[in-house]
Order: C-alpha cells, then sequence, then structure tokens
C-alpha cells in the first residue's frame, strides 16, 4: 500500500522524479519508481544526511525535527518526518513545483502514518 | 562589515535569532549576534551538516549546492549558499518568517560576496 501512496504523490508533483518511504536509520520501507537511476545511491545518501541531521538538533535540543528541503542546481529534495522513526521525501528536477511538493507530502502523510502502524 | 550586514538581516526578520557567515569548512567567519546563547553550538554543528550534505550532493552528481532549509520544532534554519567556499544561514525562532528569511538573505547576498571577495 505504501507503493501506491508514493506513486500517486510522484504523479502529482509535476517534475518529481522519485519518492521514498525511509527509516531514520537509513533503511528504506519502499520506493517510487522502484527502480529509479539515482533511487539507489539517493537513499543511501539520503540516511546519512538525515542522520547527521537529526543529531544536530538533537544537540542544539532545537525540538524535533519536521522538514527539511535541500536545493541543488538540478534537484529539489523534500522531507517530512512522518513520525520519530520515519519519514517521505521526494526528488523533483526543479525548485518550481517545491510547494506543490511539502503540499502533496502533508496531505498523504497520514495515509502514510496509519498505514506503517 | 559583515557584521554590518548580518545584523541588519536578523533586524529585518521577525523572530530572527541570529545570521552566520561560515566557510564549507565548519569556520564560522562573522556572526551576530556575536554571542548568542546557541550561537556557538549552532556553529559548530552546521559545518557539521553543511559538509554532510555537500558530500551528498557530490555522490549524487546533482549540481551545486544552492539553499537548505530546515525546520524543527522550536527554531527554523535557512541556509543560502555565496559561492563555492561559503554560506550565510539564519536561524529564526519560527517558520512563519522563514520566506522573508530567504528574502532578506538573497537581497543581501550580492554585498556579502563583494565584501568576501
Amino acid at each position: 500500500m505504501f507503493r501506491q501512496i508514493l506513486e500517486k504523490m510522484v504523479n502529482d508533483v509535476p517534475g518529481a522524479l522519485s519518492a521514498v518511504l525511509m527509516g531514520n536509520d537509513g533503511i528504506a520501507v519502499e520506493q517510487f519508481p522502484a527502480q529509479s537511476t539515482d533511487g539507489q545511491s539517493l537513499i543511501v545518501e539520503l540516511g546519512n544526511t538525515v542522520k547527521e541531521i537529526h543529531h544536530t538538533t538533537t544537540v542544539l535540543a532545537v525540538g524535533e525535527l519536521q522538514e527539511i528541503t535541500v536545493q541543488c542546481e538540478k534537484v529539489t529534495f523534500l522531507l517530512l518526518m512522518l513520525n520519530e522513526e520515519y519519514f517521505v521525501a521526494m526528488l523533483l528536477d526543479s525548485p518550481a513545483a517545491a510547494g506543490k511538493g511539502r503540499y502533496v507530502m502533508k496531505r498523504d502523510a497520514g495515509r502514510l502514518r496509519s498505514a506503517l502502524d
């Protein structure tokens, strides 16, 4: 069921390349598309980055991590924490649809949380 | 001159707690306020996080890092790369003024770049 939700998220956001549901330990629960070109390396590196940011927020005592946006020349990366252990992330080919992407992630966060329980 | 620019940035964004000009090596060039409560730990942790994200963007070959936004329960952190070596970052007490913060950082990026040269 995770896959259908991630697929709809990707289809609903113009320029979305992929979506992934992942644990803070860096292990992906599900991704769409299942075999994207950068999907595997994204997943590995994503886990490390989120772990580092989690460490930072813990050290600084600034409360739970909620959202991350990283904009690079070629892609925009969006992350929304679902609970203390899992997050959903999307990769877009431009920052133009970042607002739509954030909206879609929040729209489907409840369904992903329910499916995780 | 860095300090005046950072001070104006903090004063122009409602809820802004601090602003820092930093190298990718994690060494701060200047910050405002000079002695903020979380300023020192922010600076140390910030450097590590940005290094990790730089590593990720390099591995994924997604082009130069441009912007990062991290939203936590108690603070929102904004980062704008100024060139390949330096970035400016702001800490806000809520996400409400994140758009204003991003605008102010972009508004003053040219002056910071000129001052760095």
